[in-house]
């Protein structure tokens, strides 16, 4: 089934390709796969499928089929179960005929992005799921992996969630340190609007409630309700009465978010999505 | 302590460079941090330093440096804990004087660096204290994230592993696969040794006793036991005699890791070292 | 005198020396300056200000400084009238201290930075200026130069406008062929709040009343008032009563903006602020 | 009507690959478009028409073409009007078939490359035509937009100018501060024809007759004759008796180019034709 | 004849396109072949041969294929007489169909590939003739050319030799200025092997026998003999009675090379192959 | 003695850093110099100079400073015979002071660029001076190593030669193919002037007198005589009469380059300069 989200799951090919350009050149360096070169003969062909060894969600296989291409162009990859599908432990996500060459060479890169990105995704399926039934939407934050940010948004998105910024450039969050460094909130939020673009949204990190009201005396679009306990989140909800959006944020778990969700934010964002992923277990296993 | 390990610990400069503009500049995009760029006044200078919220080794230093100078080349940074340095929970690492906007701009940039390489390195050490008393080595694969694969092998001995083959170009490692694909194990290594060069290591995946004993009648260096129990690693290991280096592989943990050492094997590969670390949790605490 | 404004006229650092690296090469090439090193001694070292040879707004200094110091790290770059700033004919802006060789050999990289930019920072200030008096604001478009796409924003806020989104990456703009290719504003705009992130605006393109009330009955941020007439933009701001921002397009000139603004919109946007400036005027005047 | 002048208009494939490579990623960052991704079914097919919205003659249709097959390598792009062509208000210039998400997603790029460069094609052809009857050909000078120096050079052939040096690198001019640097023409000139390339040009620039007097008594190839008045061109033009190229440059506009051609100089340089053309304002015409 | 052999050469396909991307860059620049593109008409093709001028064995036949592609996508590239192959004056080694305008393009390139990997591989060639009937391996070193030293490395396995290390990252070699640095051979020695990962072989760079039973009493893989004379060799090889490899090493000569053989060394190392190597001649022949 | 020659030598700093950036990275992989990081400490620092084992003339001293500098940016390198200079056998042409760790890292890449440009320069003054008390410049030709080609022509120049075009795209060389693909020399030759800028040389390559008289009845500016035997050279001089510039191409050695100048030619193009130049013998001597 073709349903109205596939075709909002996109990857600019630009990123893909240059991902995996990166983690090829970085295993192969300047001497090309030795092993390989040394024992497989050039040209003969064989076909082998991506294995999901637990259950979860795919994430990952335009990249999977770029690494596999980029070693033969003529390489057929097959999407079995497209990024954002839930799988069951044992599932064959891709196929691809190749020469066995560029299989074998290409296997490690094409599950290093399979297995991180999944891992993502799963994990935040978990807190969607976790969350269900309240309005409260899932997202990340910008403790990503150096040089593969995009790539994991994409996966929390594959997991159901939603993103935060991309970076310090699409968006104002406005931080305890900040307004430190402003020397307070009035010179933080003051003229604040006025100095950035008007398609930008300003979000301002509120630890009492006390903080939250004054922040809501300026312009802003969103606040960060940060490690508030539920009872504190309550109120703030109640106090801020969708004027604007709110974000719990702060030692979410599993065990917690529920709850957090109960209080009506609309966000909750959790920074373990990206950091802390368990990677997903998938293999390469050869048609013989 | 300052002990002859310390300069042994190297990640070349470059690397560090190049990783840490990538980060930078994906959090920066072309408009830069909007942010702290409206708010924070140019050339006001503060001090903050890099705590550690929990206990574990440090990892990843010389990349928070870099962040930090990229930004305010007048930037000082101070070590307090070196990378390899066991620390406790509550420990400041590193101090930084800076100009606010850098403090601020580079901090999840450098946090990120220092979370997951630390992460590494922790886990690492869990890894090598478990064998400690065998002469079993803790070493890495190539299961790691694309694009950051040399800083998470630096992280690997920063935790006291070794590290295993950097990518396809360095060592030969023939696997089932590659034995399938030369049509069994006397195409893939007659004449293997003349094909590649005369400093580069010969390693060969094994799965049974059968396997090991034809693979110990080529010309290797080590051969990788995958997948065995720890009696069959036993039998391998004494049928082995000293000849050839042993490591063994697959579904490793910290709980079977010590008996795994206990078989007298020279290796231990971990994959989940460098795929599934748990971010270690750190920030940047201001001085006020 | 140094004003809160100055702060929040910012260029990451790395921009500046990628666009300076890749016009230098340009210049360049692999044979280098053959005048200048054929004709001028090495280490002899010259003074020269960058003078306005016509009235305009200062915008690129940052540039060129970069562009003198790239060629001599010891050159003395000396701001006389900042980015930002208004200055008459005649004005020298800038003064350099450098060696004759990177003075000759840099001008025209500088001077092409500094004439473009001011250009556009000029033709800025004069739309801000005519819509002086109203609550309007001039806001640039995609319409720039490619690959210096960055510069020429920052160059738009030298001028006292603001920036609209810088890519198709950082805001939501839904236009006619957006909605023809969904099969109708319904498809556009229903759901497509769940579709991005929380921290993204979305402005809609509308071209009559009617397509601005069915607009209206989504939650959008911003509606781009597209070829209207002013008594059109008249009708529209009082049925949109402030729920959202309004932004008027298309065909703006000098002549009528500031009747454009008279009818209460928010924002007007113009393209010709970066396609089609007119060159600022201004050279290097050497000390002899 | 494909005439010989059609194969010598050539841009290198890899400068206009490159330059629409940084023309994407600037625009699509690493979120991509995401008013498209989130509205825009995947694989729905569309037409559209690149049309002049004013007369003028087209360049930059290659980077058009490669912009929508960058998207979507399938794209049919199929030339109306090749670059160099006059056409009239209304023209389609090119035809393009793909998917709608190509369409949308790379229009302002492909547009923002041909307006510029139509842009300067059509500046350079009023120029060229101005002059029609005498031996004056028109030339372009270094006063290009930073980074995309290759294309605008092209324009300008394209509307029928030919190229003065790309660089610093490929010819020698040696302007009055490089005299002064040096010392004086004497000190200049001697002996600079053995420190260059014998394949390599040597043009000087002279004020009055006096100067140019003494730059004729050294082995050069051009003059540039700097600001002259008119009846002063006269005279230079009568001196030089047609012994080097002569090329006038300075204050040359469409009013005073004809009058300056008269004077029987070979060249005249029009800095404005890179640094302030007027944009072409041209569209893309979806078929429904 | 495709032998065993065949299948063992082989340069990764990103180092081959990058390699041919720099080279066409460098001959290009930004205006490209601007006498082809003057004078010969776009689209129509021609027929060429690859000859060689001098018999020599083949190598660099990828790179001159891919700089004919990369101008003209749909060249066809047929290989006479493939990398690895000895070859007689006069032959020709492979045949290009393609647009004229390429063929003149990339000719230069293509042969610029051919004549110095040709060269390298001819040379190495006449080396491993002249040890025929010994065990020992002809080597190349790190003497090779900045830039191009994966392609170099190839040549040599083209002409019959092994590659040492393609770096300092891929195997430790301990000269003598580390054992002076590091305050003696017990210094650098002592504890080496723990430093190290277990997949890296250490040789030891010895001038005498004393030196030489030092190195011995560490865990080493290899002993480089330097600059020993052909009495010494003998007693350092029985002195060895391999327990390690040995590599001869310093201003070895085709004269000399076959004694040095005879001593019974494993390998040795010839800097010669890549720093002095003779341009194979080789020419572009059109098919009129 | 330090003459006016000096300071018309000259490599663009950013040619010198990119050349040893791709170098040392080359070398050093992503795990580094694993020899010296294991073996040396850090921060002790040493000193060394380059010295030639054999007479020549010094080229490339500013790509061993910057490999220094890069891995130790307070390494003090003191010129002790610039470039251009002839040396004795045995002589420092250098002198470092810098941490041992940079000593030993970048020993390999500094003398690696210095071998070859020197050997370039010497085989150069070579020919120079053959060709002394004549008229004829020695110049080189395109047949280079691909990635340096920028380096080895100004190698050339240190030897005392001058350069030919750098590319394609800085001069115009017609040649018998383009000529064949054009269908005829006055095809070739006709309007071609008008087809390329004014600054932009055109020499025509001729193999005989009746080729050479039809070439100058078009406006070229040289002609390239091809393989032509002394007496026809002759000829040709005398029949072109000092209006265009002449070079001799073709199989010139060291014992034929003397007749040839002899014959009245202004240049003489060597293409083994470049192509087959013996690398010269230096090495890094360290003080104890």
């Amino acid at each position: 089934m073709h349903d109205a989200r596939d075709f909002r799951l996109e990857l600019p090919a630009s990123v893909v390709e240059n991902a995996v350009a990166i983690a090829l050149a970085e295993d192969l360096g300047s001497a090309g796969d030795i092993t390989t070169d040394a024992i497989v003969p050039e040209d003969v062909r064989g076909r082998a499928s991506i294995v999901f060894r637990e259950a979860g969600v795919v994430a990952g296989l335009p990249l999977a089929e770029a690494a596999f291409r980029s070693l033969d162009p003529e390489a057929e990859f097959s999407v079995l179960a497209a990024d954002g599908t839930p799988v069951s432990a044992g599932t064959a996500v891709a196929h691809i005929a190749a020469t066995k060459r560029a299989l074998l060479t290409a296997e490690r890169t094409a599950l290093n992005f399979v297995g991180r990105l999944s891992g993502i995704a799963t994990l935040t399926a978990r807190y969607v799921a976790a969350v269900a039934g309240t309005k409260a939407r899932i997202t990340c934050t910008r403790k990503t992996t150096p040089g593969i940010r995009a790539l994991e948004k994409y996966a929390v998105r594959a997991g159901g969630g939603i993103n935060h910024r991309f970076g310090l450039y699409d968006a104002v969050l406005v931080k305890d340190n900040h307004i430190a460094a402003a020397g307070g909130i009035a010179n933080a939020l003051e003229g604040l609007r006025t100095h950035v673009g008007h398609m930008v949204k300003v979000e301002v990190e509120v630890d009492t409630l006390a903080q939250l009201k004054e922040a809501l005396s300026y312009p802003i679009d969103a606040v960060l309700l940060d490690n508030m306990d539920v009872a504190t989140l309550h109120n703030a909800v109640a106090l801020i009465g969708g004027r604007v959006l709110t974000e719990a944020s702060g030692g979410v778990t599993l065990e917690t978010v529920q709850e957090i969700a109960a209080t009506g934010v609309d966000l909750i964002s959790v920074g373990a999505l990206t950091h802390s992923p368990k990677n997903l277990d998938s293999s390469l296993e050869w048609e013989r």
